[in-house]
């Protein structure tokens, strides 16, 4: 640039003064090149929420897509309807079935991934300031979401039967009181990521009182209903409250997140206005991607491939609980009867947060629970402990390796007091391997 | 609700009250349901801007989906990185080089269609009230994108060789002086959607010029650039200014649109910041898409692709002017070399928003010119006519259909005086065919 009156941002960023508030609290979580070193094969990640796709019949998908190709590849190659695959949207109902809500294919919006589905109900309901409550913890890839489109968030309390209504209620009241606008609560009722407990069905309608009381919508985020251990579903508070609740679900856990296909149910109003928000955003979702899905639902035993999948991962939840047990008597946890995670407490004084490069370099991985709070202002106690990925003798493995690094970090408490603290660090995007 | 203290929103929509400031103004466009009747087979569309993909070896790609299936599937169904597949990364700047731009794969960013990467950008530069410079007219896709975040689109005079550079410091003089913030300029420099022109080699230095005088980053759409009909192509504003532009390609016109592939290569801080946004909005671009496309560029002749493509579209460009000449004299309208449309300026006194149902009715379809100005504040006197989809004597098919349309118009201004106009819409969403 040739004029001194031009140079503006910085060598790093000649674009730093250009961009909008909410940009600038979008960067990188410090853990993140910790990530890249965690991904190298002698490092056993517990910290990743990949689903384990190695029972999925590649031989069989490989060649129904090629038919699906050779029938259907000229609409599937197309660009198609905002709202999705019709055929696609015929068939969710008959998945939500399993979980006892009824649904119209008319109020279903597919989505690419039910991460866009968070994203557009943000982007129609936040404005900068505006309340989101949530669970405490919650799904970190919402986190970043909401900090995008810079909420508030308020976390709620929640123990063994998921978020405490009274709690709910009384953060409410306080707001309200402060004249705060709330906009909705999101919540993970079912197997709940990372806390991996569920929302008691005692507790449901209490939690759809309280919201409708205070004409708050829900978003009942439901990635991992149909992964409960024993094959128990629990009653979806979109079932409770079809006009107060925007469900979303996900074909990434019960087949695969590779299409990048999840959905959301919404009330007319709401579904029609997300339509529009999705086709400003992305035109239309992958054609490819809706005919594939709708293929494996037509022509594949998906009901028995979930039944495979609950009993595979029951087995590795046994694995990393038994390896708890065995390696790690100084910390707490839950036994999850569903979804991936469990919720590891910490002995008092020890750090998830500053532990963490420690256990990558003892070839170990997990995600600090500071992940799973607004700015991280939370957690340090906690780490989330992943058990849908590895096999459970590396399970076992990975498990054996973070107790040394927590007897060693136990030595040091003991000798120096508790391990140091770096400051908070504010807005934290996920790495997608710590969905 | 039991409480009459609870009763917010409307019967339509309980939620109304709640939603952000933004929301408000999407809403679909009035000629959505328009658009569903044009979709029914006996009418000639020439509003959409689908590619045609009849051309494509279906039964190859079908083979070679199924071969990487059984290869990749497990990585291919798989989460991926939010940056993007590397193996396609790689291969994207030889797609680029066809173009003469130098570009390396670190800055590559794979988006969910073009259309997500100009969401992503308008999400980090935008605050509600900056500006936007774009051409008049524009892109349908990008104004949606740009009414969502709230930005004030300012559109310049565009002739024959594109935006007139004098037109836009005149622009950004004046808007400086009223103290506005401009984030971008976004262009689309060649073969125009929807006016068909290419900016010519001579203006594009000074548009360049211009920006970084002023310290506004360029948005350079590039959907279309491979599609010269004579096999020509520009020099990218890229090649130009690789620190002052972020440039955005896609698969959707130069193999298929139904995988929702684009990409954007930008200066490292906004790529790094793009990648961010991009994974808080959706984690990461569907795998088996990515995969799917980078086993199209190693196993296919994707270079001898283009090429047929641009036959194709020549031949059915003739066809349209030849259409145009025989059957709208009174009209005016550019011959392309390149891209998808062409645009058509009405005789005086007659409204393209106005006739479009009338246009309907006698089975053919177009977008009125108004859909490629911000709130549809102009562009009544032109519609956009595109030749990509319909087979050469569909197109001449649809040009006669329209012309009596035209003709009835003309005979009614000519007793009537001119046909009347409904308000302004506001912001439109565009519908996916409409692109």
């Amino acid at each position: 640039m040739s004029d001194a009156k031009d140079i503006k941002g910085n060598r790093l960023d000649p674009w730093l003064d250009n961009y909008a508030a909410r940009a600038h609290g979008l960067r990188a979580s410090e853990t993140r090149s910790l990530f890249a070193v965690a991904a190298r094969p002698e490092v056993v990640s517990l910290a990743g929420g990949m689903p384990n796709l190695k029972d999925l019949p590649l031989d069989a998908l490989a060649d129904a897509t090629a038919t699906m190709l050779r029938k259907d590849g000229g609409r599937a190659l197309q660009y198609g309807n905002g709202q999705g695959l019709p055929a696609l949207r015929e068939k969710i109902p008959e998945i939500m079935a399993l979980e006892g809500i009824d649904a119209d294919p008319e109020d279903v919006i597919i989505t690419t991934g039910s991460q866009q589905a968070v994203d557009i109900i943000t982007e129609l309901f936040i404005d900068p300031g505006d309340v989101i409550l949530a669970e405490a913890p919650t799904y970190v890839g919402s986190l970043s979401i909401f900090a995008t489109y810079q909420a508030e968030v308020q976390q709620v309390t929640i123990d063994a039967d998921g978020v405490i209504p009274e709690a709910l209620e009384e953060r409410i009241v306080q707001l309200e009181r402060e004249g705060r606008r709330i906009k909705f609560f999101y919540c993970l009722p079912n197997f709940h990521n990372p806390a991996g407990v569920t929302l008691s069905e005692e507790r449901r309608p209490q939690v759809i009182d309280i919201c409708r009381r205070h004409h708050i919508l829900i978003v009942e985020d439901n990635p991992y209903g149909l992964l409960g251990f024993e094959g128990q579903t629990y009653t979806a508070l979109k079932t409770l409250a079809p006009n107060d609740v925007v469900y979303l679900g996900s074909f990434s856990k019960i087949f695969a997140p590779g299409y990048r296909v999840g959905w959301a149910v919404a009330p007319a109003a709401v579904r029609e206005k997300m339509k529009l928000a999705s086709e400003a955003a992305i035109l239309c979702p992958s054609s490819m991607s809706q005919y594939s899905i709708a293929m494996y639902l037509d022509g594949f035993d998906w009901r028995q491939q979930i039944t495979d999948f609950r009993a595979m991962y029951r087995g590795r939840r046994d694995a990393m609980i038994s390896a708890l047990e065995e390696f790690m008597p100084e910390c707490t946890w839950n036994v999850p009867d569903g979804g991936f995670y469990v919720w590891v407490g910490l002995p008092d004084g020890l750090d998830a947060k500053d532990m963490l490069p420690r256990a990558v370099t003892n070839l170990v991985a997990y995600v600090s629970g500071t992940a799973f709070y607004a700015g991280g202002r939370s957690g340090r106690d906690h780490m989330r402990l992943s058990f849908c990925y590895p096999e459970p003798v590396e399970i076992r493995e990975g498990v054996r390796r973070l107790s040394e690094v927590i007897s060693r970090d136990l030595e040091l408490r003991d000798l120096f007091g508790p391990t140091s603290s770096r400051p908070d660090e504010g807005i934290v995007a996920p790495a997608p391997d710590q969905i």
